[in-house]
Order: C-alpha cells, then sequence, then structure tokens
C-alpha cells in the first residue's frame, strides 16, 4: 500500500498531474498543454504527455512507476474495465486504454481511470467541499456540465460506469440542439456553452444593447463580455447571467426531485462565475425544487478544491482501487 | 425474527394489505377502500382501516399483531423517521404517523413506513423485475408518476428519505403546469394524467376526430377512449399513445445520463396500457438517450409484481428494519 498516488485530470486543454498524500495534501503538480495528435493510435500522444509527468513526479521524488498507484480522470464515458468508450470533447483518445498505454511505456501497474465529474466527486467527498455528506451531487459547470452522484457513501457508476453525466439530461425536450445530438440538454442552457448561446441569443434580439455598442456588433458578444459586466453590475448582463443561473436551479431542482439531494457541490471552469450564478441560483431552486418547504435547507456549495477537485479525485480512485 | 410480515400500500382508492413469508409468497391478501374523511386527525380514518386489515390477518393466522413486522407504503414524501411530510394525494393523512397510531390501535411495536414507490422498488428488487440487478430504477405509471432508484444493491434514499420522486423532474422547463404547482413536470406528460391532458388538448385541436365523433363531442374524450381505440389499432389513438410514449422514453433518457440505468421496471395502474407503450417507447429511447450505441442494451421490463409490487415491498422494508 502506497502512501502516495498520483492524479491526472486531462481535459480539453490542459492535463494536470499532482503527486497526493493519503490526507489529501498536494506534494507537487505539473500541467500540460493536451495534445490533439491522433498518431501513433488512440491516446498515443496522450498517454506519452501523461507518462512523463508521472516519470517527472518518479525521479522528482525518488519514487518507482511500477509500485505507485495512478488515477486517471477522463471527459467522457468510462466504462468499469477502464476503457474510454466514448470522449466527445476529446475524440483522439476514444477507444483508448490508458492503463495499457502507462504499462507500455512506464512499466506501471496499477493505473486506474474514472470519469472526470466523478473523480471530482470522489475528491470532493474524501478532502473538499462534500466531506462527511453520504448524499450529495458534484456539479462542474465547465464549457459542459459534468458531475458525480454520491449517495448512501458510494459513487453511483450505474451499469457500465457511466452514471453521473447530468448535463445530458433534458430539461427542454423540445428545446435547443446539443452537440450530443440530442435537444434540451441542461448544458445548453446552464453552462459555458450555454451561457455563450444565450449570450448571442440576447444579442440577436438586441437585448444585450450596451454590450453590443462596446463590442462594435451584437455578433461579437461573447458570454465572457457577459460574465465580466454582470460583475460590474450592467443590468443586462445582471439579467442574462440570472437566466443561466434559472437553469441551472431548474437542473439541481431535477436532481433533488430524482435523489433527494440535500447538498450540491458546484466545481468547474464556469464556477468563476460563481459569485454571481449561486446566490440567484439558490433563490430560484426554492421555487422550483418539488416541496422545497417541506425538505431542511438545501445547501449550494463552492467547489473546495476548485480547479483539483477532477486531479486529487483520480488519486483517490487510485488509494481505493490498488490491491 | 418473524417469518411473516404485513406489508400495506395505501392508495388514493385502496389499501391493499398482504400477509408475506420470507420469500415474498402471498399468505394472505385484503382490499379495502381509504377512508378521505380528516375526522379523529391527521391519517386516523385511515390507520383504522390499517388496523382492522392487521387484526384480521392477525385473526386468521393466529398472529400477535404486537411481535408482527408492519410496512407500509405511502404516496407522498416520507420521511426516514417515518412521518409523512407532504401527501399531496391523500391530503387527510399529511403529517401523520402511523407507526405511533398503529402502536396505540394494536400495540404494535414494529411499524416502518417508506414511500410507494421505493417500496415497489424493494418488492421488485427482492422478488420481482429487478431481482439480482443491483442498479435499476423502478417507475410507477398511474394518474403521477412514482419511482424507486436502486443504486449499488440500495435503495436511493437522501437526505430526508424523499428519493425516487422522478415524476416531478421537468422534462419541459416552460411546460405544463402541474399539481406540485411546477412546470413541465415528467409526470403531466408520461402519466394517466399525461395522458389525459394529451387526449383533451389533442381532441380540442381536432387530431382525434374518430373519438371526438364516438363520444359525442372532443370535450367527451377520455384518457381511457384512447387506449380502449389504440388497443383496436385505431390511428389517431395509437399516433396519441406514441406521443406518450415518446415523453416517456424521454424521461427514461434522462435517467440513463444521470445514473446510467440499464434496467427499468415498468409498473403502476398505467402500465395495463404497457403492451402499447412499452415497445414504442423502447425505440424512442434508442434515439433519446445519451451514447445509447455506447451502452450495452437497455431493459425496459414490466412489473413482475404487478399491483401487489408496493404491498410486496412494504412487507420487504418490514423484514429489513425489524430489530
Amino acid at each position: 500500500m502506497s502512501d502516495l498516488a498520483v492524479g491526472l485530470d486531462v481535459g480539453g486543454t490542459k492535463a494536470l498531474a499532482v503527486l497526493v498524500d493519503r490526507d489529501g495534501r498536494v506534494l507537487d503538480e505539473l500541467r500540460t498543454s493536451t495534445p490533439h495528435d491522433a498518431h501513433g493510435g488512440a491516446g498515443a500522444a496522450t498517454a506519452k504527455v501523461l507518462a512523463d509527468q508521472v516519470a517527472t513526479f518518479a525521479q522528482r521524488h525518488g519514487l518507482d512507476p511500477v509500485t505507485l498507484p495512478i488515477g486517471i480522470g477522463m471527459p467522457g464515458m468510462v466504462r468499469r474495465d477502464g476503457r474510454l468508450a466514448f470522449a466527445p470533447n476529446l475524440q483522439t483518445v476514444s477507444g483508448a486504454s490508458f492503463p495499457e498505454l502507462l504499462r507500455e511505456s512506464l512499466g506501471a501497474e496499477m493505473v486506474y481511470m474514472e470519469n472526470d465529474g466523478n473523480c471530482a466527486a470522489l475528491g470532493e467527498y474524501a478532502w473538499g467541499a462534500g466531506r462527511g455528506i453520504d448524499d450529495f451531487v458534484m456539479v462542474t459547470l465547465g464549457t459542459g456540465i459534468g458531475g458525480g452522484i454520491i449517495a448512501n457513501g458510494e459513487l453511483v457508476r450505474g451499469q457500465s460506469g457511466f452514471g453521473g453525466e447530468i448535463g445530458h439530461m433534458a430539461v427542454q425536450a423540445r428545446g435547443a440542439l446539443c452537440g450530443c445530438g440530442g435537444y434540451g440538454c441542461w448544458e445548453r442552457y446552464a453552462s459555458g456553452s450555454g451561457l455563450a448561446r444565450l449570450a448571442t441569443e440576447w444579442a440577436a434580439d438586441g437585448r444585450l444593447p450596451r454590450l453590443s455598442a462596446e463590442r462594435g456588433g451584437a455578433e461579437n458578444v461573447r458570454g465572457e463580455d457577459v460574465t465580466r459586466a454582470a460583475g460590474q453590475g450592467l443590468d443586462e448582463a445582471v439579467a442574462l447571467m440570472n437566466d443561466v443561473a434559472w437553469w441551472l436551479a431548474r437542473g439541481l431542482a431535477n436532481l433533488v426531485a430524482i435523489l433527494d439531494t440535500g447538498h450540491f457541490v458546484i466545481g468547474g471552469g464556469l464556477s468563476v462565475a460563481a459569485d454571481l450564478l449561486l446566490p440567484a441560483a439558490r433563490g430560484h431552486l426554492a421555487e422550483l425544487a418539488f416541496g422545497y418547504d417541506k425538505r431542511p435547507p438545501i445547501v449550494v456549495a463552492p467547489s473546495g478544491l476548485t480547479v483539483r477537485a477532477g486531479a486529487l479525485g483520480a488519486a483517490k480512485v487510485a488509494f481505493d482501487r490498488q490491491p
């Protein structure tokens, strides 16, 4: 049983590696750009980046990759056997088996893969804003919406390990087309790309006149313009952020009905806008959640581990699954 | 440890009582109308009916209510402590504590309460169409939609015990008003009342001309007219049932995304229409479920315990929770 583990969080733009002890303390950290290079077969270029990160830790800290537990968090549908069934935002790795690739390159024997949202949930449960909460939902607001569900103190992995893809719950069945091919997915309304979509729509409808003038045309208004302006108190931007918060609350309310969730942890890239979104979302949740006044207060907390939630959770997976 | 338990399933119109052994065999059964009488305080009239049912079993089979485990399945939000927080379809019992009421009237010491959808899930898991499946969702299609979630082999009760209220997940956030005060709840589209609502809408729009003529006016067309006519192959009725099946699949697809559900058990009163709904719903699910082609086949099975699922599950609760 190793006292240290490596957690690797592979995102669409960068791969974050952490070396962690059993108390969740980060002893070392590396950030590398994620390659989008299909040479050498599915995942080969990405596996090389990850192997280099592990090798760097091993060298700096006198560790042996063969006996070091390694967890990998991946965006997409990760099967229970560690194979990546589908990664829409990281096409070059679909179908890859990173445990096999890292065994080949490093001789690593203990490599475990899990969905990145599930990793974040496990990380927050162990060392973050979900500590001691046996029923909670992690919601990662990024370009899309990911997540992970803890119920009765355990991760809900489901039939194949694909549990927690909460961003593809339809909240408006006859609504906006999603990248997944479906319509009305939650992430089309309450994620970074949802914000961008709404910003484009509102600007085209003339509902963002100040921002459109400032950016030299409605067609130039971006999601980040809205968050910045909302932070400065511009009415039209605050109104749009409030709409995003309403949709965020709508999805949270669904999870409350289904799972009786009393505690949410909100992380991911868009949660930099948490100061703007969460207070409004809490208010909307009170109107939208089934039987709200019959329930104890529902906590909607920001992530405790912030950008490291996924990587720390991946390390936790490695600690838990090593033989 | 008693070898027998009583399961009581309290519906809006009738209370079903079963006497069950540890293998789920039904040794005796009683059906009584549910009173809607507020005299004597919350739940008093209903508690009297249930006490009479238990007393009848005790007398017929030479059992002592004091040592007989009794489980009660109730529609509504049942708290972990056995108190009914909210029962929108059974207003006279809101706030009642049946464990206390049955202790007073019968001296019963082992009385446990659980939501009826959760009971049905536990019943199917033990003895029905969910046997051996550690991750599945029970969906009860009645006037509304209830349900229960089994994940990692355990019931998902959530923070307060209110888990499984899947009918109040919004699938069309800007959609039809629900009795709960919300908009676009799944049960407004895919339950008995959803069918009735759609029948009224379609008839008013002139989309059910044959049925409207037959019933002497569009305003007289009822949900049961549609199911009957669809069973006889009338095109316009088959089309409406197909729409209901689409909405049924839309909600199931949401649960697939959230929980990676690979197995659904469909029960409840509307499941008499299962022959009409389930084949169409399976087809729509293939289009609607996120990453459907990356998953093993998803089973959508009819209930194994049919009308007794809730009562049998309540007995299972009693077996499991007795000290």
